[in-house]
C-alpha cells in the first residue's frame, strides 16, 4: 500500500464536503465514496457493474457430521444456481449483477453444464480432522485458478460467494490458524445445528486444530484446513484487488478467504468492502480481528454472496454521490 | 389491524421456509418478505416501483437560532431537488425510484417551477417557542393535502422525505409530546451544531415544551410543535398505508411524522418499514419508544428520504425472494 497522497486527500475531502449536504451527513456512504476514489485515484470513480463469482467445493470434514445438511446439497445447490433459482440468483437479478458459477472441487463426478466454469482441483478436500485438507501443489493450483477469476470480466466491483457443505468448519479452522485464536471462538451453527450438533462440531474442530501449531502462515492455514472454494476465492480477491477492482466481501466464509488473501497480499485489503455482519457467530470475531466494520447487519447466514449483493447498491450510491451530486457552489446553496 | 389469519400465516411460513436456504438464514430479509406478504395478503407480493415524495417547509422556530444553516437553505435545496443535484435525486436515480417535490410551506414568495407540486399551507410555521406552530385548521389542511400525496401515483412502495431548516427541532418537540418523554432526550446536533449550539437549542426546546402539558394527543402535538412538511407527511403515511402501500420511513423527522401518523391511525403501523437508524441522536430514542428496529445503520443524518432510498433494494430483494426463489421441491435440493 502506498501512503495516502496529501494533495489527493485534500482534494477528495473538498469534493465530498463540497456536496450539497451537511459535512459528514452521509456517514458510511461518504467513507465508501472515499475508498472508491482512492482505489481508482479519481474524484469521479466509475463503479457501474458488479460480477458475482460463486465458488463451489466439498469438504472431507463433512464426514465428521459437522453440518446440518448432507454433502449432496453442494452439488444440488450448484444445479440450482445454474437454473437461476437460488437466493444469489434472485438478488443478482434485482441488483443488476452478473453471476458466474465455478466448480472448484465438488464431490462426485464432474457436473456437465454449459454455464458452469470448471476449475476442479479435486472431488472435495481430504478430511482436515485427520490430515491436511489439500497438498501444497493443490493449494497453488487453487490460488492460480482464483487469480484468473479475479481478473475476468469487465465489472468494476467483484463480489465473491461460496457454496460448500461443511465450509463453516473449514472457515473456522482457517480463521483460527490465521489469527492464533482458539477455534471454538469461530465455531457456529452453520446451516442450523442444534446445541448437541454444535458441541459435536466444536469437538471435531478442536481435534482438527490440535494437529498443528496455534498459528500458521496463510498458505499453510489454507492447505491444512481450507477448502478448494476458499483458496480459489482468496486467489481471486488478490488478483481483483491488484487489478484495481473493488472486492465485495460477503459473510463468514468469504471473510476467512479475505483474511487469508490479506495474509498473502496485505495490499489487497484496500480494495475490500466488508459487506455485512453474518449471524454465524464466528464472523463477528473474525471481523473484529481484522478491524473491519461491516456495512450491513441483517441477520443473514446464507453465504452464496447474498450479503455482498445486498450491499452493492450502497456502493453504487457512494460512487454516484461523488460523480453526480451538485456542490454548494454549482447549486447556489448557502453553507452553514 | 386485523389479527393474523392462522391459515395465511401457516402458508406464509411454509413458503418462506420452503425456499432453497436454511430456515431463517436470510434474517431480516425474511421478516421483510413476511411483512410485504401480509400487507398485500399474497404469498407473491408485487413490489416493483418506489415513489419518493419530498415535503419541504419552513419553521418559525428557526428564528431562535436552533440550526447550523440559514433558513434560506430550505428554498435553495428545493431548487436543487428540482434541478436533480441533491443526494436524494442521485440515490433515486441509482435505485430506480421516482421523485415528487412538494412545497408544503416554504418561507417567502411561492416558488414557481413546473415540477414543483404546490400544497403550501403558509410561508413557514409560527415560532413554536412562543405559541402554536399552526392553527387546527391549518393542520387539517396539511393532513388532507398529505392524504392526496399518499394516494398519488402507481408505486407499491411510498418513501417520504423532507427538507426544512430547523425541522429537527420541530421533530424533537413533536416526539416529546407524543411520548411524554423530556424533549432533551430527542435533541441532537441536526445539520451540525457544536456543543454551544446544542446547549442553546436544548434551552429553546425546553422553553417551547414548557408551554404545554407533558403529553399531547397527536393532532395537538403536530399543531403546537410540528411543521407543515411533517404534518403533510403524516397524512400521506396514513393514506398510503390505508391504500395497502408500503411506507418507507426515513430518518428522525420522518419517524416523528410516522409516530404522529400511528397516533392518529394505529393501523398504519403495519405498512411501515423503518429504513435506517440516523446519527441524529433523538432517532434511536424515538425508534425505541416505537419499538421499531431499523434495517440499516449507516451513520446518515441528511433526511430528504435518502435512507429510505438506500433501503429500497432490500425491500425489492425480499419480495423477489418470495416470488422467484426455487423451493427445495422444485429445485430437487435435499433438506437438512
Amino acid at each position: 500500500m502506498t501512503p495516502a497522497d496529501p494533495t489527493f486527500e485534500t482534494a477528495l475531502k473538498a469534493a465530498i464536503d463540497g456536496k450539497t449536504k451537511p459535512p459528514g451527513s452521509l456517514g458510511r456512504v461518504e467513507e465508501l465514496a472515499a475508498q472508491l476514489a482512492r482505489l481508482q485515484r479519481s474524484l469521479t470513480p466509475k463503479v457501474e457493474r458488479c460480477r458475482l463469482t460463486i465458488f463451489a467445493g466439498d469438504h472431507g470434514i463433512a464426514d465428521e457430521g459437522v453440518s446440518a445438511f448432507p454433502q449432496a446439497v453442494t452439488r444440488e445447490m450448484v444445479k440450482n444456481f445454474l437454473a437461476g433459482g437460488a437466493a444469489a440468483n434472485v438478488f443478482a437479478r434485482v441488483m443488476g449483477a452478473e453471476i458466474v458459477v465455478v466448480d472448484a472441487g465438488i464431490a462426485g463426478v464432474p457436473l456437465d453444464h454449459p454455464d458452469l466454469q470448471s476449475a476442479r482441483i479435486g472431488a472435495g478436500t481430504a478430511n482436515s480432522a485427520k490430515g491436511p485438507a489439500m497438498s501444497g501443489a493443490d493449494l497453488a493450483r487453487a490460488l492460480e485458478a482464483g487469480h484468473g477469476f479475479g481478473r475476468a470480466g469487465e465489472a468494476e466491483a467483484m463480489a465473491f460467494g461460496e457454496m460448500g457443505i461443511a465450509n463453516t468448519s473449514a472457515a473456522s479452522l482457517t480463521a483460527a490458524k490465521l489469527s492464533g485464536l482458539p477455534v471454538a471462538a469461530f465455531a457456529g451453527r452453520g446451516t442450523g445445528l442444534g446445541d448437541d450438533g454444535l458441541a459435536r462440531k466444536i469437538a471435531v474442530l478442536e481435534r482438527a486444530a490440535a494437529r498443528t501449531g496455534a498459528r500458521l502462515p496463510p498458505e499453510a492455514a489454507l492447505a491444512e484446513y481450507g477448502g478448494f472454494e476458499i483458496a480459489m476465492m482468496a486467489g481471486a480477491m488478490i488478483s481483483a484487488a491488484k487489478a484495481g477492482r473493488l472486492v465485495l466481501v460477503d459473510g463468514f466464509i468469504a471473510t476467512a478467504a479475505a483474511a487469508a488473501a490479506i495474509g498473502i497480499a496485505p495490499e489487497a485489503r484496500a480494495a475490500m468492502i466488508f459487506c455485512h455482519l453474518s449471524e454465524e457467530s464466528g464472523h463477528c470475531k473474525l471481523l473484529d480481528w481484522l478491524d473491519a466494520e461491516p456495512l450491513l447487519s441483517l441477520g443473514l447466514r446464507l453465504g452464496e454472496g447474498t450479503g455482498a449483493l445486498l450491499a452493492w447498491p450502497l456502493v453504487r450510491a457512494a460512487a454516484a454521490m461523488l460523480c453526480e451530486m451538485a456542490s454548494f457552489e454549482s447549486a447556489g446553496v448557502s453553507r452553514g
